[in-house]
């Protein structure tokens, strides 16, 4: 996909199957977190590490639009990149992919926040230098 | 809330909320889906009845802001109103309350399909009529 | 529902629902949490005020028998009772009825334990009394 | 893990943790179904061709037993092994594991329907068979 390096793997379960027959909608929102777990763990020592320094990471925005439909036991690629961060806040880009066809594509925002305070926190300069790095890759 | 004439009442469940202690971000697309089926009951004989007439509504686009974070428990006020039904095609605009204080808001947009075919299908006049007179109202 | 004095109603979502085109099996326990919440809110001044009180109720085992389907908007009412409170674990048992039949039913059993500690402590008396007078009254 | 000898590998999704800081209990029953799933991949030929022939499998009973909190990104094995399959029912029984460790253990219980009429139907023999050669392999 382009203008992305990094992807990863879901399946769609029959729980998140509805009465359409399809994959419900909200699920690739679970989906696209799925994709950022996945994001910051190999570029940045996962989101667990993240939230043991102290740092929750709200959304607070998300935006997908549905292209065509997810079946059960689908095998899609979700495609992510970081955009945007700067300060307390980031975004990310998904593109959801079966077999070379677009099947949906969103963005999330995110604000960083003392885990104790719920205060905006900047982005560690670690984790926003292990983004910046990982974006430039090819 | 001004300009919505429609509204529904959820209540944050526990199983809705994620180890950030509030209400997972997913959850508001399932509250939108709650007050549309809510919104078509009142005003045009439930979904079901849609779905009944071979007809079913895709979800082509979703968004949300979220403006404050739901915790377990919360009594939340979805409001809900439908805007540019046209064709196969319209959407719903949506304001989430607590106590007067707007937790979040968005949109979804939807196609009608035939049930069987999965074509797009004009949205029935019925539906259409329906629609537009809840909307007239004050 | 014999031997229930407490009920509470929920109305399937379609997000609840899956492919076969019914209430995937796992949004039982969801409901059976509701009226668990329900229940301690009517009895006992409600879950998050036992969770003020830095007591976190595990759940330990959950059985379900499904007798019949639910379907997309169904009425169901969720029947629960409070049983074999004892120390540091309780019980509750459910039934789930729709218009007079009976669609499922199973219980779940649970630990209490310190908030901090995850330890298990005993049940306050103060919650065991008010679980007690609830289940006396006819 | 001693009498089973299939097993499918599933990560603990945010979106699956609550309030409590764990996953949710009713999110086993999801990975039970992955499971299942996972498993009739490997030995018959995949759910969605049972579907494809007809046949629905219902989820008739449910039974999970908690030992251990499960976590965010907590990788858990889920062994799963097909049991007392005969005429239209048929049994799976599961233990979740996580470093040696058995976080919960369960079974869910089963009955193949016709999918048109949603009549009870034997499971059909070439399924039955390949069952039986599975769980016949050391």
């Amino acid at each position: 996909m382009e203008g992305f390096s990094f992807s990863t793997e879901v399946r769609v379960r029959f729980a998140e199957t509805d009465a359409q027959g399809i994959a419900h909608h909200a699920s690739f929102l679970v989906w696209f977190e799925v994709a950022r777990v996945a994001y910051l763990e190999r570029h940045a020592g996962g989101y667990q590490s993240i939230r043991d320094g102290g740092i929750e990471a709200l959304t607070t925005e998300v935006h997908v639009r549905y292209h065509r439909a997810a079946s059960f036991d689908d095998r899609l690629t979700v495609w992510a990149r970081c955009v945007d961060l700067r300060g307390a806040r980031f975004r990310y880009e998904y593109a959801v992919e079966r077999g070379g066809e677009l099947v949906a594509d969103g963005y999330t925002s995110h604000a960083t926040v003392d885990r104790e305070t719920y205060r905006p926190t900047r982005v560690p300069a670690w984790l926003a230098d292990a983004v910046a790095a990982a974006e430039i890759e090819p």
